[in-house]
């Protein structure tokens, strides 16, 4: 894809983790490109961008990983986004393109987000971001919730930063979703138990992928070991 | 698809316009099932998802639109939605499969959610429910405004019934969805102005489709009769 002029830079975002809800666009845009930048390491979710588009069968000296700690304190991190910022930039200044893939969608709670922080400071690079499934949209359809009807409100949770909301956030939002619910799971049931009217409440992991799990009985969950990926759909009493 | 078993039956989002934002299970599906019905009608939005899935160039005869007025009272369209389903659970039995195609997400503001409260009065009907981009996540992209970063929460109101709630929500999510922005649009723009911290807001319309328009200066649409595919994206002050 070099003809002399700069090249472009996508951020794709590849769905929640089956390869199938990967969009057409998504999938032409990788076949088309010369690098897969792509987030890699040890810790909850790094590598799962990778996997995700592992049956497109695209050749592997396409792929670019880059090494992420992904610990809360983004600083560890910055470094390593800096650096694949300007490998970039390189890359597309040499009429070459490339993407950055990241599961479900480049800008709801995704590792792009640090990535065209760093970009930014090249104003030369054009970006195109394609959007993607989300996992609380695949989550909701997996567990057969509806997410908003017309007059419905919707609310999304990281859970570490909003679980004691739960009650407050029911009486306005129709549908909550708490996000990453590993760390405060045994809050989050407590905060379940005590809500004034029931509520419907389905935790889902690692959706799309083999290893996914649907749970209605949340207490049976109770002190157990959860993964990063696992969220809480919770709609609220006005219907089962 | 018929060997005597029962047909399956789909609900499938097929993303918010641009076909290629499509999933390719999407895709895969529309291509394998016997029958598509649509929403059809002369009102804001019906035939948009049949419009979107045009460039997969399937048989006209498998198409079966069913007539909606989308008026807010919904009781209108119950008999149309009610009728749909009586048709797909006669085709199920005959062993033939079926889907129902609404643009973005099936489970968010859509169609698909009327016609499933009707299909759950016939339990042998085996339901599968695919996921699509939602406009939001098309919108955010176009607009290159970033949804959630870690740490941060989402809310997403239709306008008609929360735009005076803004200011509070802005209080606790970092970024706001107003949607069919059309009707209350002054409204918006007067509670824009009396926020007491400064937000990004961009408003967009017909997100993917060759009549979409991305507008910074909401000001400049004061007084202008807006489309029914409309939202407002509102990014709090925690940055530009």
């Amino acid at each position: 894809m070099s003809d002399g002029s700069m090249g472009r830079f996508y951020g794709v975002g590849v769905g929640p983790g089956d390869p199938e809800l990967m969009t057409r666009k998504a999938e032409r845009v990788l076949r088309a490109v010369d690098w897969i930048f792509h987030p890699a390491g040890t810790s909850g979710g790094t590598g799962l961008a990778r996997r995700i588009v592992e049956p497109l069968g695209l050749a592997p000296a396409k792929f670019r990983p880059v090494s992420l700690c992904m610990s809360r304190d983004r600083g560890a991190d910055r470094q390593a986004y800096r650096r694949a910022a300007e490998e970039i930039a390189a890359e597309l200044r040499q009429g070459r393109s490339a993407a950055w893939i990241t599961e479900g969608d480049p800008l709801f709670y995704s590792t792009f987000l640090h990535l065209y922080e760093e970009l930014r400071r090249f104003p030369e690079v054009r970006i195109e971001i394609i959007p993607g499934v989300t996992s609380a949209s695949a989550a909701a359809a997996r567990a057969e919730v509806p997410i908003a009807r017309l007059d419905e409100k919707v609310a999304v949770v990281p859970a570490a930063y909003g679980v004691e909301r739960l009650q407050a956030l029911l009486e306005e939002f129709a549908t909550v979703f708490l996000l990453k619910v590993n760390g405060v799971f045994g809050r989050l049931l407590d905060e379940l138990a005590a809500l004034p009217r029931p509520a419907r409440a389905v935790y889902l992991e690692e959706v799309g992928t083999p290893a996914e799990r649907v749970i209605e009985n949340l207490e049976s969950l109770r002190g157990q070991e959860l993964p990063y990926f696992s969220l809480v759909i919770v709609r609220g009493a006005r219907e089962g």
